[in-house]
């Protein structure tokens, strides 16, 4: 029987682990099937972060994560290389069934994250982070974006926001959307609209990304007219939304409209009783490494005060 | 004119300059007097952190806030090394008045953090993180704190608390009170009074700490009998509360009962369209330099999404 299982090993799940580790809770953290990409959670495909405070030179993603592993692990984190498959959170002690075998566990911490949606483009994973990105806010700043021309792919409020946001470094931003209007509120349609440095491709789509090491353009086409033209840009960022990670909850914990975990204000408490979520499984509006760790943090402590009371 | 002004530069403040500055909004940062000890914020006063994510093999406060301190630097952030004194945020430009000029601004993040309070011992000063902490959960896991016994000062939830928390590592917990009787809730004492390694010293008051370089002792004071008793302790911790630093607002900000400004729920907007707030001075509840440093993230992504707006 475990005292808590922390499910997810990105910067939300690891964080959690060091804190319920160092309170001496000696947590069990089922990372996720290592050759199955899902370990260490989005940062293990991403390259440079320059935005995580602690390190001014830069760190890449996969070092960070193997940083925060091995802190978790000095701490008396155990960890288990296996997806879980399913859960039973109606009954105590909770159950969780990995890959290989049943847990039974107190409490238990869900960090499982979220996964962008991607166009499935051809050249799609030959280009993944050499140009093509799910996250403005993340990649925007590389140096390699600056004074360059960036394409934006989406139609909701995140699209809006990420060409925004873009302006700042790009000599032009291209918002393509696949239909004549923005599904996005007013307020952000009118700021994107008006600005100077963002021109719309209306009724379009991304069919491939061009170039052999970094991207270098890509192929648009025009729904209405079918006309076919290739564009130079150096950045990608897909904005058509993400998909949190929790089908193998099959509904027992109270998520939003999106699927996203419902949390109490500023908390990490889900709708079952020793039940917590962090990191983007529950963020659908910062989605940040660092605001992922401070949520793990949040969650560890509250876990270990509802242990102290059970 | 600024666009965005960032007051304080511990790891909430900083963290949203780093974000800020990487937007190209180039953030003023009012860091505090730095001979007057304020700058930095409360990791400058402290040793080891061992639980701050990304550093397996420890890193010292003032090494962990000049790194973030450069990164923010790196990416455009301006300091000034002086104090607020007072603010005007009833009009807009926001008017900021340091020791040494008026500043107008756009927008402004509060980051100034809380100040613990301390019982001004005699030799407080002295053996200062050096045995005697404010914070049970930052240092309580510290190696030269295990199975030793451990002292905490105070009546209230956060000492019943830190008390249950010492308790995984302590080999005997003090806890030590004035009154007869706690204010915690019903629930906390009930907690603390059953445990095994909790023993409550009532009616009783700490009047110094004893040792040199390193924390030995306290002399304890019973103010019912007056009988003084010196106790063999390696580790005393205040745990009678913290004093948010919100003077200079001078009431202009909604703030709760104990002075803490009050932000929506799992944000940072306060209660002045333009004002934001991260960190200790507005979370009584976790106070980690993690959850300040993903509270600035917070806080600068929202005041991007302001500035954009105005």
């Amino acid at each position: 029987m475990e005292k808590v299982v922390v499910i997810g090993s990105g910067p939300a799940g690891l964080t959690a682990c060091i804190y319920l580790s160092r309170a001496m809770l000696s947590p069990l953290c089922i990372e996720g099937f290592i050759a199955g990409g899902v370990a260490g959670g989005q940062l293990m495909t991403t390259t440079e972060i320059e935005n995580f405070p602690g390190f001014p030179e830069g760190i890449t993603g996969p070092e960070l994560m193997m940083k925060i592993k091995a802190q978790a692990e000095k701490y008396g984190t155990r960890f288990l290389s296996e997806d879980v498959v399913k859960v039973n959170l109606k009954e105590k002690p909770f159950k969780i069934e990995s890959s290989g075998r049943v847990i039974e566990a107190e409490s238990l911490i869900i960090a499982t994250g979220a996964t962008a949606k991607k166009l499935n483009l051809p050249s799609e994973a030959k280009l993944w982070n050499k140009g093509i990105s799910a996250c403005a806010v993340c990649d925007g700043g590389l140096p390699f974006f600056r004074n360059q021309v960036l394409a934006v792919v989406g139609g909701g409020d995140t699209a809006m926001e990420e060409a925004l946001y873009l302006t700042h470094f790009a000599s032009e931003v291209l918002l393509i959307h696949r239909r004549d209007a923005f599904r996005a509120s007013k307020a952000m349609q009118q700021k994107v609209t008006t600005h100077p440095k963002i021109k719309i491709l209306w009724d379009s789509v991304v069919e491939d990304a061009l170039g052999e090491n970094f991207l270098e353009g890509i192929k648009v086409k025009n729904l209405k007219t079918g006309k076919l033209e290739e564009i130079k840009v150096r950045g990608l960022f897909y904005a058509i939304g993400h998909k949190p990670n929790v089908d193998f909850l099959d509904g027992q914990v109270e998520v939003d409209s999106e699927g996203y975990i419902i949390t109490k204000p500023d908390s990490s408490q889900t709708s079952i009783e020793g039940v917590f979520a962090c990191g983007d499984v529950k963020d659908k509006k910062f989605r940040q490494a660092i605001t992922a760790a401070g949520s793990g943090c949040i969650a560890a402590l509250e876990c270990e005060r509802f242990l102290q009371g059970s």
